[in-house]
């Protein structure tokens, strides 16, 4: 995917470009994952959306009549600027650039928002609402 | 799939017990590569059979038509029992007790032994069939 | 050092039992960081107090003169727990267990406290101090 | 390190550059594995020399009359660059560039052949030697 800027490519400045390849083969996974649903298997898909509204669209189309609980995990920009560094192994400026950038048009279940939530707290949220 | 016993359970001496949850779950997931494989993708799975035969009819009827090249990885028991101990963080046993029994029954259109072959070549080996 | 009970050992329960094997290697261990900061090194110890006093009073000893900036950092015991679940690889009970215990008897020369600080300005207030 | 060039470089063809920066780390290292190995703890060093005779002697003035075993583990150009390449980590180049390179100058107790022998016999090679 990275040999070929069909493929996917990371910018420098966080920026991350994607060619047909690459939207060729996310299809098929989005495909497969959906498959694995219906055949019973409950599944947790953490993406990333630097689409907007077209990218949901790409997963609610292949997903159907499934039961889905959209979740929305923010952060604020700030916040996750200063956590990606701390992290130490991250393209910096990735996260300011994504921080608003990837709920933009994106419609939601139930958002939690870990600028000042514990992560355990969020996640029992999440659990309280997939029941 | 480790907290109850009918998902899947490593046992000292290398053997895995697995149960009925691990069963259905392995179903989704089998439905889902191959989705995505009927989809455009080229997957490669690398998978142990444990259990012979139906092991590997339970991939044959999932893949249905799709062009599969099949591809047994052998290598010597006590070479592999050698490689599980130098790589220090397996469960010893594992190795001898699998590098016979996983290719009982098992169909391949080709086969590569790594016991005394370069990982490289037998890549190579493989890549020049798969074509 | 997992192989004796003279070495290390790590109770399910989260507690942490050490035999004289696991003393005199540490001993060695603390001569070796000791005599690497001597030679002009700037070295960042990450250590976990078990013993109290006794615990700095070894690192005391060894670093002799040298300029050392002790910090604590420290985490509100249940936020340290729910973190522990979290990050889904602990020994589930640690935190808890060490959250207080860690620093009884220790002094230093800087706290910070993560519970409701990011790492980066932690890190900003250390970095100030070590000028 | 790695943000000057005082430090280490590793160049896209494999090569390593160390600066005056890399040497002071390096002796103040050399010094505290020495002085581990002077409080009674056995040490393992895994060392790529990349300077020959220059330095073996680095290493050998700091362990001043510390017993050690001076192991050399080979590997056949060809067979480590292909090694490289399947591990698929690795800058493609460096192997080829070192297994002759790193062992020209250095005087050994013993030395294996990663080539055609496993892994374990040489350790066990060394093992018997290290008694």
């Amino acid at each position: 995917m990275r040999a070929s800027n069909a493929g996917i490519e990371f910018a420098p400045d966080g920026q991350v470009i994607v060619g047909p390849e690459f939207r060729a083969l996310e299809a098929a996974w989005i495909e497969g994952v959906a498959a694995m649903a219906r055949a019973g298997a409950r599944v947790i898909v953490d993406e990333v959306f630097l689409g907007g509204t077209e990218s949901q669209k790409r997963w609610l189309k292949a997903l159907g009549d499934l039961r889905v609980l959209w979740v929305g995990v923010r952060c604020d920009s700030a916040i996750a600027a200063g956590r990606e560094v701390a992290r130490g192994d991250r393209v910096i400026g990735m996260a300011a650039d994504q921080a608003e950038a990837v709920h933009r048009g994106i419609v939601y279940d139930l958002e939690v928002d870990t600028t000042r939530t514990e992560s355990l707290e969020c996640a029992r949220a999440i659990a309280a609402q997939a029941g």
